[in-house]
């Protein structure tokens, strides 16, 4: 298990009764932290050094990870294609690393690991590097063999991450990709100075946000769990980043309470899972008030018209336009949708530790899981 | 729904209990029909006109689809990526049509379609359209929208296809995106007429054998089909082609038996899933002896070690020297990579099928499905 080694960091559960639920706690800390080395929020704009990678002069990036790593570099993707029109080609690293992806045209590429010594993700960044492209990390373990081995390491600024199933980790790699995504479109001309100065105060404010939605919403999802914890099996739904969210909602699920929850493209739904629905597979939908919303609404009241039971992540503005009664509504602040991901990543990881403590899982040491997976 | 006009196609069942068993028993002679369309067996070559798709000159290719479609695009990319190192990025349909994807460099876009008439397909085609990118389509049903919508059109002679879940349209599919890989190959000077020939002799066989693997494990998988049944949730595993296989092979399961089915990348087994592993959950494994199976096998061993029961697809190479008991093995004969998948694709839709049978579902019209999906 590969930790922060040298930090200020006391490494113990405080007054938690898990690591885990200790680390989703410390999560406007930590975030505040990460942004600060890549923000000057009196200027309103990202500074940090990019090093070899010339977003400017990029016809695409290719990115790497797996699991947690895996989907925050999916809402990486979704940012740097909008932001900064930036063609990303991103794959799960034991996928990436065997099918020799061929690596044309003016090139870098990008890899995303809390520990830095993930084992796939470290042999597709040496077949990049093999390649000649320039190597971006984003790692949380500066002295790993993965910043080693990069042109430009970018550091998740999170402390030692011991809970198995990551949390701050995953939002902290958010709020560096968000930089990352930003600074590429001010470098590319595709992301304008009051635009991005909107999504630095966006950003500036988001810390501050955490502990007031954990504070708001994690009573209703400590009950909301005690009924999850019956079920065996969850579908999370989503569009846009929020499609990558389900999939990071399902495997915290999965890692910790051991129900089968599986993420979905919402708009999948049709072609396939929406046969699995029934009283007996709650659906997860996550749907802040974005350009998503209406068609993600018309998904849920598919699964609604099935008889399946919903839980509506959204935000205030989304919960008021919801057309049907749901299980549970956890209703988040309006922000930037630069900040929803990382935001909504909160009811996310509260709803999988509720209901495994609820379900008397080993919470920071889940059966058959390891911290850090340095073998393939 | 929609199916083939004009054709000399009897719509009946015939002697089968139902069109899905039918379709997939006659997947030798439409196989072997499209690939007749494509292939021009006596001089061992790929023949096609592929009309404004300029393979040779090509920086990227986009493609999507939903649902079965999409994974046998996902399966596509692996081949156009191996045999033309032509980069193809592809997402499912809904996701594709909302992110307005950056079209940069000198891009084509491939859309593929059993009924030529998927909603979120055709928006996304009508997306590369007004980015003025060729557009080809790979579609069972001529007449269709977007087959009208194409500049070029790749059919698949499948027949009509009645079964609401995909089976012989997809091994149709499947052949048509190795008869275009193949050319792209040819095309960008990556395949040599060597290559070539010893794939268009591998495809010439395929038909043959699609009979006599169909004779040889159907009795062995409804035997097994009967003990699956009992479970209410399966894992499917795959490396390479065979994970966008794993994937299907799951979406087959879910629809048709309301079993919750979920394909994974092996190597993305230890990154969360393997914690649901335990004696009710059996993992399918589809792992011919390709270059990937050493890989898949250390996948295996962590499942057998976890307690969790497999059945076993590969071929007689790797059935030899797979690594331990399983609950079931199913042997195929040994084949070149280009129709590995195709062939793969039959125990996977008659596990589906027999199971489905076993625990009385409606196959052929399986609760909350369209065989069209032409709204979002």
């Amino acid at each position: 298990s590969q930790i922060s080694r040298g930090t200020a960091y006391v490494v113990d559960k405080g007054n938690h009764r898990h690591f885990m639920e200790k680390e989703i706690h410390e999560q406007a800390e930590v975030v505040s932290h990460t942004l600060s080395n890549y923000i000057d929020f009196a200027e309103g704009k990202v500074r940090l050094d990019t090093g070899q990678l010339d977003f400017a002069n990029l016809d695409r990036l290719a990115m790497s990870a797996c699991g947690t790593a895996y989907y925050a570099g999916l809402i990486g993707k979704y940012w740097f294609e909008r932001f900064a029109r930036l063609p990303v080609e991103i794959d799960v690293a034991s996928e990436f690393r065997y099918r020799e992806m061929p690596l044309t045209g003016r090139m870098a590429a990008m890899f995303i690991s809390q520990s830095g010594e993930t084992a796939d993700t470290l042999a597709s960044l040496r077949y990049c590097r093999d390649h000649s492209l320039p190597i971006g990390a984003v790692v949380n373990v500066r002295e790993s063999t993965i910043a080693r081995e990069s042109d430009a390491v970018f550091p998740t600024l999170a402390g030692p991450e011991i809970g198995v199933a990551s949390t701050k980790a995953f939002t902290c790699q958010l709020s560096v990709l968000a930089a990352l995504s930003m600074i590429a479109g001010r470098e590319r001309g595709t992301l304008s100075p009051e635009d991005e100065s909107v999504m630095v105060q966006a950003l500036v404010e988001a810390p501050r946000l955490f502990n007031e939605v954990i504070r708001d919403i994690e009573p209703q999802i400590e009950t909301l769990s005690r009924e999850l914890a019956r079920f065996k099996d969850v579908l999370y739904l989503g569009r846009g980043t929020n499609f990558p969210l389900a999939l990071e909602g399902a495997l915290k699920l999965k890692e910790i309470s051991y129900i089968h929850a599986e993420g979905y493209a919402a708009g999948e739904l049709k072609h396939g899972p929406i046969a699995l629905i029934d009283e007996n597979m709650p659906v997860i939908v996550i749907a802040p008030h974005d350009r998503h919303f209406e068609k993600t609404m018309s998904n849920m009241q598919e699964v609604a018209a099935r008889g399946g039971q919903i839980i509506l992540i959204t935000d205030e503005k989304g919960a008021e336009a919801a057309p049907l009664e749901t299980m549970a509504t956890i209703t988040l602040p309006v922000v930037h949708e630069i900040v929803a991901p990382i935001l909504h990543a909160l009811p996310v990881q509260l709803v999988a530790y509720h209901t495994a403590v609820f379900m008397g899982t080993d919470v920071d040491q889940p059966r058959n899981l390891a911290k850090s997976v340095t073998v393939e």
